[in-house]
């Protein structure tokens, strides 16, 4: 890295902690300004066209999704790698990244986290039954049977860590906000690897952050953040204004 | 490439077409299923778990999504180089390509393309009249309006062709198809990079084949292309009854 990192985005979004712990394996310090994309103001959409989180900057380039950043951090700095050296597990492991990010996004962000965190104290909207149970009842239960024939018994997915346990982690983290956790009866390799890559270090510094962020006001979130010792960026992209519109990964 | 490679996915699809042009870059041969994804057969769900085209296989890895397919084609067979070699070049013709394979399928291929010609032949259904003129008269002027800030005036986005100039040319195809061209009174460097980069020979190779498609009905397909000469895969994963399901990138 050429200079400061400067990270735009929540906490609590899974994308936004895929990069935070990429950057904290990779030994990268940051500074944070730790928005809701909803709450982006102009200035926001011209660093993120699509209001996406995290926007990632240094002294050499703007980048928005964290597939991207995750990318360009191990180019700029190969050494710890995140990525396999094997071409051939490196592919894999792009696919899982992707299949976490699209799918799991799908499941656990728009529809369980949205429907249960997002809906009630964003938009003051009521949580939709319907779309929760055919969520927990079908939805879920497909991704973690995919998952159960993927996820190994013990370790990572490719020996050392990689962005392909990181991103697909991530996920659980949301879920627990939104009070689901892994059936270990039902799922037992999944729910073993994703208490295995959560204990990590890199994972556990952000808890704390994460969970205060999800029994805080939005509007309180860069008060109660300082207060913690949070990396702060001293100014912000954020606008006390919830705002509709396109943001994904 | 270690063995012969096969494809599976229809010559129609943006994102089969951003990987055939890159195989063709690279000269790497290759043979070609060409169902379309509503198509698939349970043999094409054990492959592609979220029912996407393109599927890549070698006798080393199975791997959907076209983003990773050219990622493992660029590591496997690093010259000619479809990536830029500037890091932050790579990172920012990464996002490009996001932003196409996202955004631009979201809008040419879920609203355009799916109103005007998925919706009438694969499902009967009639056009949405609503859709398609919110996506002509807002979605595809937002898109156009982006990337008229983004192209170069002349030649490709980093010198030489590479995955952001295909990404982003591959989806006008599709708008043809839909018989949307770019207005070049409005738009001069959007409509002049596309005629530039659907010139070159890697595209213009397949144009005979998606042409013949898009006049041809679906159970045809396979016999239309064997008359032209298309490199066909001797099995199928196709069936004949349309299934709907998750697919994307």
């Amino acid at each position: 890295m050429t200079a400061p990192v400067q990270i735009i985005g929540s906490y609590v979004s899974p994308y936004v902690r895929k990069v935070l712990v990429c950057l904290d394996l990779k030994g990268i310090a940051y500074k944070i300004d730790p928005i809701i994309p909803f709450m982006g103001d102009d200035r926001f959409a011209q660093v993120s066209p699509l209001r996406r989180i995290p926007v990632f900057q240094d002294s050499r380039v703007t980048l928005t999704d964290s597939s991207v950043i995750c990318q360009y951090l191990e180019d700029s700095q190969p050494e710890p790698a995140f990525y396999p050296r094997d071409i051939v597990d490196r592919a894999r492991a792009r696919w899982l990244e992707e299949f976490a990010d699209t799918r799991m996004g799908d499941v656990f962000i728009w529809r369980l986290f949205n429907q249960v965190v997002i809906n009630p104290r964003v938009w003051g909207e009521k949580t939709d039954a319907a779309i929760l149970e055919q969520t927990l009842e079908h939805d879920l239960p497909d991704v973690l049977n995919h998952l159960e024939t993927q996820l190994p018994a013990a370790g990572f997915l490719f020996g050392e860590i990689s962005i392909a346990d990181v991103s697909i982690a991530c996920f659980f983290r949301n879920a627990s906000f939104a009070r689901y956790t892994v059936d270990a009866g039902r799922w037992p390799r999944t729910a073993g690897f994703v208490e295995r890559v959560l204990a990590l270090p890199s994972f556990e510094r952000l808890k704390r952050f994460e969970d205060k962020m999800i029994r805080t006001p939005i509007p309180k979130h860069r008060e109660v953040l300082a207060e913690l010792g949070a990396p702060l960026l001293e100014e912000t992209y954020g606008t006390t204004t919830p705002r509709r519109g396109v943001m994904r990964s």
